[in-house]
C-alpha cells in the first residue's frame, strides 16, 4: 500500500490544541484532489480554531452537568439520612445486602460475614467537586473484631485521572485480624478466585497498590448505594420468577 | 454459618419500589438488637417511602442531565458543520484518522484503505432524545468499489436497553465487494485477530447479529468524532517525545 498516509505524519510532535496547522505535501495522486495547496492551507489553520470552540463547548457542558450533578447530591442529602436511620433499624441490613450482591459477596470470607453482622450504617460521601473522589464510611457497633466505631476509605482521582486511596487504620483486638487469617474459609464465589482476591473484606482498608483495581467502592457507590433495596429484598432463588438482581435502573417509572 | 441473612430470602417476590414491608422474623440471637419489633416494622414501611423520593430525585436529574446534553449538542451543530467543510477540503483525512487509531485500524483490510480514500465527510448524529441512539454518515466520492454516495448506520437502544442497528445497503460495483474478498490482505494488527475480525471495514454495514458487541459506531462517536485532530495530527511514530494517542481529554484547559 503506498504510504499515502505518511504525510500526514510529521516529525514535529502535534497537540491538537494549540499546534500551528500541519503542511501537508502535494499528492498529486491523491483522488479527489482540492482546489489547491493554498485552499487546504486555509483549511489546517482554521480547523484548529474550530475544534477550540467544540472543546470549549464541551467543557462548558461538563461543568453544567457537574452543576446538576452537585445539586441533586445536596437535595438527595436528607433522604439518604433518613433511609440511613431507618436501615440502622433493621438487624443485619448491610450483611445481607453484601452477601447477595454477587461482586460483593465474592470478596467475604466466613469470618467476614461474622464481623458484618455489626456494620450498622454506610454512607457515600462524594465530594463536593464530585470529580475528585469520594468516600465511603462503615460504622460499626461494639464488637469482638476491632476497637473502631467507623472504618473509612477515600478513593482519590487527581488532575490527571490517576486513581489513589487511603483508609482508617483498623485496630483489631487480639487474635481477630481477619486479613491475617489465611486459612479463613472462603464462600464458594471467591473459592473460584482464590489466587486473585484478598482473603478478606476488610483488606480493602489495608492494600492500596492498586487503587485503580479496587472495584468494592466502585460496586458500592454506583450498584448497591444508589438502592439497596434491590439486594437486600432479593427473592428467594428457587422462585422462578424471582431475580437475582434487580438493575438499579433510575429512569424506570415509579 | 448460621442461617441468619436468610431472614430476608422471603418467598414472595419482591421488587423495591411498589413491595409492601417485608415481615422480619425475631431473631433474637441477633447482635445490635432493635427496640422492638414494632420499631423494625415501621422502618420497613417506611424505607421503600425514603427510597422511592431518592429515585424521583435520580429520575429528575437524569432529565436535567439529559436537557444540558441536547443544549450542547444543538451548540455544536454549527461547528461540526464547518469542521466537516474544513476536513473535505483535506485530502484523505479521514483514512489517515481511522488508519492512526488503534482499534478502528485493526478492522481495515488493505483494500478498505483503498476504498477509504474516497471518504471525504464524517457525520455522528445523535437521536434527539440521546439515549435512543445515533447515526454515522459516511460521504464518499465517486469511486471503483460502490455506487452509493453515502453508507450510514444507526445505533439504536430499546426501552429495555437492547441494542440493535441498521445500515444502508452498499451497492457494491463488478467484482469490487470488499466484504467477500476472503484473501483480502490484513494488515498486521488484524492478521493476529483474522479468526475473530470480519474482513472488511465494510461488514459493519452488512453484519447486524450482534449491535451489542458492535465497537466501530462506538469507538467513532466517543473516542474519534469529538476531536479527530487527535489522531489524524498524530507525531511520527519514531519520535521519542511523541505519543501514538492524545487522549481526547474535554476538560483541559486551553
Amino acid at each position: 500500500m503506498a504510504p499515502k498516509w505518511q504525510s500526514a505524519l510529521l516529525p514535529q510532535s502535534k497537540k491538537p490544541k494549540s499546534a500551528p496547522s500541519p503542511k501537508l505535501e502535494d499528492k498529486s495522486a491523491s483522488p479527489g484532489l482540492p482546489k489547491g495547496e493554498k485552499e487546504q492551507q486555509e483549511a489546517n489553520e482554521h480547523i484548529d480554531e474550530v475544534q477550540n470552540e467544540i472543546d470549549r463547548l464541551n467543557e462548558q457542558a461538563s461543568e453544567e452537568i457537574l452543576k446538576v450533578e452537585q445539586k441533586y447530591n445536596k437535595l438527595r442529602q436528607p433522604f439518604f439520612q433518613k433511609r440511613s436511620e431507618l436501615i440502622s433499624k433493621i438487624p443485619d441490613f448491610w450483611v445481607t445486602t453484601f452477601v447477595t450482591h454477587p461482586q460483593v459477596s465474592a470478596l467475604l470470607g466466613e469470618e467476614d460475614e461474622e464481623a458484618l453482622h455489626y456494620l450498622t450504617r454506610v454512607e457515600v460521601i462524594e465530594f463536593e467537586d464530585i470529580k475528585s473522589g469520594y468516600r465511603i464510611n462503615f460504622y460499626f457497633d461494639e464488637n469482638p473484631y476491632f476497637e473502631n466505631k467507623v472504618l473509612s476509605k477515600e478513593f482519590h482521582l487527581n488532575e490527571s485521572g490517576d486513581p489513589s486511596s487511603k483508609s482508617t487504620e483498623i485496630k483489631w483486638k487480639s487474635g481477630k485480624d481477619l486479613t491475617k487469617r489465611s486459612s479463613q474459609a472462603q464462600n464458594k464465589a471467591s473459592r473460584k478466585r482464590q489466587h486473585e482476591e484478598p482473603e478478606s473484606f476488610f483488606t480493602c482498608f489495608t492494600d492500596h497498590s492498586d487503587a485503580g483495581a479496587d472495584e468494592l467502592g466502585e460496586v458500592i457507590k454506583d450498584d448497591i448505594w444508589p438502592n439497596p433495596l434491590q439486594y437486600y429484598l432479593v427473592p428467594d432463588m428457587d422462585d422462578e420468577e424471582g431475580e437475582a438482581e434487580d438493575d438499579d435502573d433510575d429512569d424506570e417509572e415509579e
